[in-house]
């Protein structure tokens, strides 16, 4: 059977060049960085060669680059760190509501610690009004957090607008990357950010770790205590092979940035095209232009993206239903909620997410095994018929 | 020139076993274990599969291993995360003098989120008093926290005494186990404690990986908010490839525990008697039979431990002076100071630590290049100038 992996989205396969650069740090090359002798010095070299890697896929300075254990440590130091650090000025915090969890539910444990919460809304294709944002800052708000792009949606957000906002209000921003560092073009300064998260499973690095880019004279409290790595920023012994890849990763993201998008968007294209004109009832969610190049996200009316997904999986064909890191929990996705899609039709999301292996082949394959899944799920569904009987209307 | 790696306690290398199977997990197999499709459910099965392993090693179950991505995460983790889900029943907290830095900064932390907190201190061997802890505990203690066994000195404590005392007054235990799981052998049940913190790097696995167990039935608040990964206990996508590696470090360390531990102390006993014969004015540091089998550990008097560290590196001998955490920060052992050694003697610290690849070779070539190293060293050092004109007295 073929096998096709659309699912980039939850994690992007590991390239072999990248493969190639980590073996020697899971073979002779193990010291610890933070030793004082060869063994430490060449580990320590190689994390340093790295952050310059990772800084200049944001064109940021290698010694604003934290590296933490996954994009979901980054979002947590972040927003944990960047409010505590400046708790004393003020204790309110604005985030959108179409966050990822790390985000939004490290924002309700600060709420816990006494901080004020609110959630700026985003309209029917997922975009933060900059508008709203303004009107939503106090004068003890101390930190902004929205999203590049929301990798469900695939919904890239106006940022640089955002942050001239918040520029002016001198109230620290942050924004989560993840969905976007080493996919599409991230300047820190062209955006004009303090803060930004990124991990290296999203463009064919590693697993295992993320980082977090600080602006220089901003300050973060460490979520992780104890030795001084990473600027006493963040404890705990390098990941060195990790790091090394994600450096390598980055690396290979900038040099073929633009070739990947150009790939990854003719292929998306397809399906956002060629799946409403094959199946019926099927609405295209997020941004219609301004979105992720990978990203084709649909809501199936009549149906349960879940056993949409378990039915592609038995043809061999990966994608996902909402997010994975909330894909068992089998609730709604709370980003289609916020756009104002109703529970119903939020259940039928499906999501493919491709990746730089992807052929015009997976795409035909995909066009012809998901109508007929849909076709028998719709059978065996209760609303679909009740909706037959009543004459076809719209949605 | 030979080069001997005796710095096994900053981090060990990784075994080729190891490493074997860590490959395909950077390679064809390498789905998010959350994703509901084969690629996520072949890389969930791995993590469950290493669970079991890790569990096995300390004789727990294995749904009550927590994967984290370092010791120091699992420190932490631990004991910010005991604390705070405990906080309505009181806010005091209890660990030792000589915990790493990840445990007592950690518990630093509790203080500003307004915890108390007591140093419960040492002898001169670096033993933890039973009796120095009941003495300590208060109505409103909610967690102690003793590490298994200190690496910088080597000394082994008490902990199923001190669990007894614990378990009385029910107050959560937990234990540093960083320096002995996979090393010595490790039993939850036996040692009657609540919650372990381990690291795969010490015990030949990968870095990036550490557990903390958890006994079935105590609560620990998340560090990191997010997914639900890990139970709801540690969001964030599993380091798969990591993760597999500690697995089989851990069935590696189970099987060949008592031969690792024979061949360790037969050279460490040679290190730890020869090198006093050799060298005038050396103290065995940590106690002299309950220690680690790897670990010999002094302090040279007259000498600074860093000068020593990078001498031997230059005759390509790697071995630390005071714990790799803090080398850079150069400043004397907070161990061997609650040990109530002088600052200028702890200055002298060096901390020979073996692995399973050492030979009586490497023995040998250490016990032929540190005296001339330690003469030389002496010769240029004020202090010892003043002590031989004095006329050569005792410590």
């Amino acid at each position: 059977m073929r096998k096709v992996y659309l699912d980039n989205v939850a994690t992007t396969p590991l390239l072999p060049e990248v493969r190639q650069v980590m073996l020697p740090y899971l073979g002779e090359v193990f010291g610890n960085p933070s030793s004082l002798h060869d063994w430490g010095d060449t580990a320590r070299q190689a994390v340093e060669a790295a952050r310059v890697q990772v800084a200049q896929l944001i064109g940021a300075s290698a010694e604003e680059i934290i590296f933490t254990g996954s994009g979901t440590e980054s979002n947590n130091l972040a927003i944990k760190g960047l409010a505590l650090a400046q708790q004393n000025r003020g204790k309110h915090v604005l985030v959108s509501a179409i966050e990822h969890f790390s985000v939004l539910h490290s924002a309700r444990t600060l709420e816990k610690w006494g901080f004020e919460l609110s959630l700026v809304p985003v309209d029917k294709y997922g975009v933060v009004n900059p508008r709203d944002v303004r009107q939503s800052l106090r004068k003890d708000t101390v930190l902004v957090s929205i999203m590049h792009a929301n990798s469900e949606v695939a919904t890239i957000e106006p940022i640089r607008e955002i942050a001239q906002i918040t520029r002016e209000s001198k109230v620290v921003f942050h924004t989560d990357a993840v969905a976007t560092a080493g996919t599409i073009p991230v300047d820190v300064k062209e955006l004009g950010i303090d803060a930004l998260s990124l991990a290296g499973n999203q463009f064919y690095g590693p697993k295992g770790v993320g980082a977090l880019w600080v602006r220089k004279g901003v300050r973060v409290m460490p979520l992780l205590n104890g030795g001084v790595q990473e600027g006493g920023r963040r404890a705990g012994m390098e990941n060195v092979p990790a790091i090394v890849g994600l450096g390598k990763a980055a690396e290979l993201a900038k040099a073929s940035m633009a070739a990947r998008m150009e790939h990854l968007a003719r292929l998306r294209d397809r399906l956002l095209t060629e799946l409403p004109a094959k199946i019926d009832h099927v609405v295209v969610t997020g941004h219609p232009q301004s979105r992720l190049p990978g990203n084709a996200s649909f809501c199936v009316e009549f149906i349960e993206g879940e056993s949409m997904l378990m039915l592609l999986n038995s043809r061999g064909v990966a994608v996902s239903s909402g997010s994975a890191c909330t894909s068992r929990a089998l609730k709604a996705s709370h980003v289609l909620i916020a756009m104002g899609i109703s529970h119903a039709l939020a259940q039928g999301s499906v999501l493919f997410t491709l990746g730089i292996d992807n052929t015009p082949e997976d795409i035909d394959y995909v066009l012809e095994v998901l109508p007929p899944i849909v076709d028998r799920l719709r059978q065996m569904s209760p609303l679909y018929s009740k909706f037959t009987k009543a004459g076809k209307g719209g949605m």
